[in-house]
């Protein structure tokens, strides 16, 4: 009987680990993926992982839970990668194929990990259960590889490696809820990483807002041109277009550091104008940074996006030092009866509920009744029912109160439903950064203006 | 000179694609992807499109902004399916290297479509705008390829087939931003598909709430044998656990159904007091529509979770028939002024903000403020700070106040601060949905519950 070695990083990486992990691919395993009836956020998380430490990700693949599919991708890239990180399929079912596949290969065969299945039954001891009968499944392992603990589920993660006439390819297994797969790679993945010793991977990414892509491609020139060194790139994604600049190469690290500061302040000096913020900051945390280091507090009041910008603000820690809450107010009786929206705007030859005045009146009625620095309002028909000639789905009206006064703009958002809330939200959230910031730029998709 | 075909599927379909589309393959090209910095939303959509259609997907492969790993993944793809569906690097800039990647792929050159360019001109000249001499690239296809339009942005999609030994591949690309995209496939690709004729493809997907999946799977037992036609799996995602039926076959359509159906009687004999819906409802698409059909309204209280709770509801078409809003209650102040709960539960020695008496007073106070049917209120300790010995992080109050009375209960939420969050809007919907249903069971993670 072989013992597991949870929680021995030291150890796993003693004995396998023994090369660099320089070239690595993300897999993910389930049916549900490539069914499409789930969305794989493992991948996005895995690489920014992988990323940081300096370790170049050549591919994300999904596999169905499909043996044969899964033993053959994992040959495939164990022939082009240093590293594999899979998650999904660990769990105690039939369809649940990752062990299977480790082993085959890997060329071993499954044995029984007695102190991993003390594990599992103390994970449902600890809850006041006992493990199904079928979770003793998940107490197996390949017989030259590694369980790995998990601390957030009854599904252990594995360790083996892949000898191909190419390379030794390390795999691990993460099962694939996010929940438990991220801390399980913090703690029995990442340090048993060997990232490249001479290679480096310096990345920095500035965000944007209120300037097409083009556009902005166009002001940053030849930076752009795939043969510099640092590489830069754009992305566009709802109203934000960010500027991803990457130094990969073997120059000492703060050589690499200085060529993409470099690059960085001259698309500064190029676009700097409608850069609000870089890396993790979205415009959320760069609003709630601005507002904390100025005293300020924010209230929303929310029609069409029905508590999502409440949601973004409050998504980042800390929030609670200038966020105050607010209203949704979704029913025209709610706008009269919790903000004092005047009910003879609603009435008939009225502005409506999507206007400047309701929008307006939304932001200072909430402003007044919450006490904050700021409020901002947000009305609009989002779809895909309730829109008319005048005012077509995609109409949003966007008011920011502050003390001196107030700006509303209207907005013409294309798209389904989702994407008309959350570019309403990225508006809002880009005049509060325009107000803090002092800017007035128009953004994308306004129509028009009104600043008192 | 060669006319692009902006909406000719029929013409399309009659110059290439011949032959059945029985495999599919979805590609996604960007280094922002890769590099993590950006989620993949585009694969799982496809999936759900392509496999509606009948067309199985045998894997989803993410590149980064390389030619040659581009050029590569679309040969290997293409001598195993019958159909690649790739999106992203169609933008104007010099990352953007689909149409090359493309015409080496199918051995062809690139030409320029002055269609296409028209098209270009015409989408800036629309928005007052002019072209940005770089968007001249996107009027650029393969000599025997084909131009897609696109309603929704500057990008034209591409078509073209790769022949090798093994098989014709029909190759479309379409733009990365999922409303550029998605309209994209609607109006060029789903018309010029030739899904197998004699395959079949039928699924249904259950959703539970309130049983751990390896008790469902217990309780399922060798309805999930893999051999099973159909074939039965779980997937858990935040709280709720879905069964995913599956036949694939040559079965006809008929009887493919009915074994698919018959499955499901099966499944919801064994679970079916768990079971809150199926296919693409949520929680709160349910909820809404127990609301609806009962004529009843809904208001919202949130702390910890900021919004999301209205975010979710509202997020669903025609919600305004039964959601009328609510309270973020963010700070203590706000609990007080908005929904009345007393200034003595936050007293020193006072039960606090999470607390059985602060989430019943704020469940209460907006039901009476607002005049709903029913209102939920949640507050609770989201974490990373604010944790203490009797309430650490991740201790959520629910409360759900009705005409009859109220039911509030505790849950210990495992996981990082969006875990939190999320887990409770699903308690809190699973509550709603139990009180609407007449069920009483115990969620994942509760600890105490007080029925009035």
């Amino acid at each position: 009987m072989t013992t597991h070695a949870p929680h021995a990083p030291h150890a796993t990486h003693a004995t396998h680990a023994t090369h660099e992990h320089r070239l690595a691919a993300i897999l993910s395993i389930g049916d549900e993926l490539t069914l499409g009836q789930k969305l794989d956020t493992n991948s996005r998380w895995l690489s920014q992982q992988l990323v940081d430490l300096g370790i170049s990700i050549v591919e994300h693949v999904t596999v169905p839970d499909d043996l044969e599919a899964h033993v053959a991708v994992l040959a495939r890239l164990a022939a082009r990668c240093d590293l594999i990180v899979s998650s999904g399929g660990l769990g105690p079912t039939a369809d649940d194929l990752t062990r299977r596949a480790l082993a085959v290969a890997s060329h071993d065969s499954l044995v029984h990990d007695a102190a991993g299945e003390a594990q599992v039954r103390a994970w449902f001891a600890a809850r006041g259960r006992s493990p199904a009968s079928i979770n003793m499944v998940q107490a197996q392992r390949p017989s030259r590889g590694l369980l790995l603990e998990n601390r957030h589920g009854t599904a252990p993660g594995l360790f083996a490696s892949i000898d191909s006439s190419a390379r030794q390819c390390d795999v691990y297994c993460l099962p694939g809820p996010p929940r438990e797969m991220m801390p399980m790679f913090d703690a029995s993945v990442r340090p048993s990483l060997r990232p490249p010793a001479g290679k480096v991977i310096e990345t920095r990414v500035l965000h944007s807002v209120g300037i097409g892509e083009s556009d902005l491609a166009q002001r940053l020139g030849s930076l752009m041109d795939r043969e510099c060194v640092p590489l830069v790139g754009t992305t566009a994604s709802g109203g934000v277009v960010s500027i991803r600049i990457r130094y990969e190469g073997e120059a000492p690290r703060v050589q690499a550091k200085a060529a993409v500061n470099d690059a960085a302040d001259k698309a500064l000096s190029l676009v700097g104008e409608f850069v609000f913020g870089e890396g993790g900051e979205s415009l959320a945390s760069v609003v709630l940074n601005m507002l904390k280091q100025t005293g300020q507090t924010i209230a929303v009041v929310e029609s069409c996006t029905g508590g999502m910008l409440g949601e973004e603000l409050t998504a980042i820690p800390g929030s609670s030092a200038c966020v105050l809450g607010g209203w949704i107010t979704y029913s025209n009786e709610m706008k009269q009866a919790l903000v004092g929206v005047p009910s003879e705007l609603f009435a008939s030859g009225g502005p409506g509920a999507v206007s400047c005045e309701v929008a307006l009146a939304m932001a200072r009625g909430g402003r007044e009744r919450s006490g904050a620095s700021i409020a901002i309002a947000i009305t609009g028909v989002a779809g895909p029912d309730g829109g008319t000639p005048a005012k077509p789905v995609g109409t949003v009206w966007v008011s920011l109160a502050h003390a001196r006064g107030s700006d509303t703009r209207r907005f013409s958002m294309g798209g389904d439903r989702a994407s008309v809330r959350s570019w309403s939200c990225t508006a809002a959230l880009a005049m509060a950064w325009q107000h803090l910031s002092g800017r007035s730029h128009a953004l994308l998709r306004q129509v028009e203006a009104y600043v008192e």
